[in-house]
């Protein structure tokens, strides 16, 4: 069985320039792979519309759900809302089931709206709003991408709204051996392994610790009892 | 003047699966962003032929620079040499300075080559080879494309061998006001601000301390004078 595809896009200036570190990718991985969806590619683009519109198109069209970060806030370089909108041809304009959370969301705290705040009630005719428990401004589903906040806290609760609302395969299940040799003593025998179990797959992460060579092989796959069985092959061979 | 533009492409499964965190994008977008060079897009992909040379195809012919990390050790699933000479439609086998290179790193640490190791000095027919002082096996350039290792000390090593070679543009300065004010609040007069220096980039990045809401509010620029001058106004503005 072959799981679901996905992919990621993030949608920042912020982190193309160093300046800040992603923590969203890793955390939507981790999910993903949790819920038996398999994350395909990532891709790191600038606050820029033509290039957003032609990644969001390419990303939707060839893997099975999309989801992106950044760029749904109330500052003049939000611009991903009206992207989105562009790459589906849709309109996008206030919508009053976006402005009535935001509404409720300011008198509860005493704040007034604003025309910069009003920017993030603007969604995509046809799209279904995103819970955002933390700050209320909604995220929103076009299509097969699910379009989120960059801010770690929110994009970690709206990843927690949708996640359930899709369908998963068997969990991706990993386990690892550490070997204390070199990639290149282990590669030969180790391919060979590899090529006896066509339905795992196996990869190998080199590391250096206190001037030794040393490999973290890791076998992935969804056959719990497959695992265990190449586990044991790798164990016999390499300790 | 515009900067030379750089994308990146990190090959890895063990990245999308969430096993492991990418610190080589992070450590590579501070490096060109001093060196006046605008990382103008990242692609994350999976360890899968295809989609190795679709993405490096795209990448080197929408940006100056590309750089690549992972996949060039001597395990089976290291297939990025072979992708890159597949992109540019070279041959590739063993090539001979390169396995002098490993030979004597190998004769010197009294470790025995195999074939696994050898697969470390296939390299593309017209590729120049980029030294690796950390673990000898070098990478290499081949057309417009650094094809470097995934170890982080390791790229690192080979990022610092390859940036004095190539040509940037006037460093980008950026600094940062720290507004203790949501983004809704001064979104309206940022904009204004961004509107008035087109010369400026001005980004907004919200995030929550202690329950309040606040806003690092980014200005990037090549000019030092037109950058002090924007600072001035947003912080009277803001502050």
């Amino acid at each position: 069985m072959t799981n679901p595809t996905a992919a990621m896009l993030v949608i920042g200036d912020e982190i193309l320039s160093g300046r800040t570190r992603d923590a969203n990718m890793h955390h939507l991985a981790g999910e993903l792979t949790a819920a038996g969806i398999t994350l395909a590619e990532v891709r790191i683009v600038a606050d820029d519309h033509d290039v957003i519109v032609d990644a969001v198109k390419a990303l939707a069209a060839r893997y099975d759900t999309v989801f992106s970060s950044g760029g749904i806030g109330p500052t003049h370089d939000d611009i991903t809302a009206d992207c989105m909108a562009a790459a589906f041809g849709q309109r996008i304009d206030v919508r009053e089931d976006a402005r009535a959370i935001l509404q409720a969301h300011y008198d509860k705290a005493g704040t007034e709206m604003n025309d910069a705040r009003l920017r993030m009630a603007r969604i995509p005719d046809d799209a279904k709003l995103i819970e955002n428990p933390v700050s209320s401004a909604p995220g929103f589903t076009i299509e097969n991408v699910h379009v989120m906040a960059g801010v770690p806290s929110v994009f970690k609760a709206m990843v927690a709204s949708v996640l359930p609302t899709l369908t998963g395969g068997a969990p991706l299940i990993s386990k690892t051996l550490t070997v204390h040799r070199g990639e290149g003593d282990i590669a030969g025998p180790l391919g060979d392994l590899a090529a006896a179990y066509p339905g795992l797959s196996m990869g190998s992460y080199p590391f250096q610790r206190d001037g030794k060579y040393g490999s973290n092989v890791v076998v992935r796959g969804q056959d719990a009892a497959l695992l265990d069985e190449a586990m044991a092959q790798l164990e016999a061979a390499f300790t």
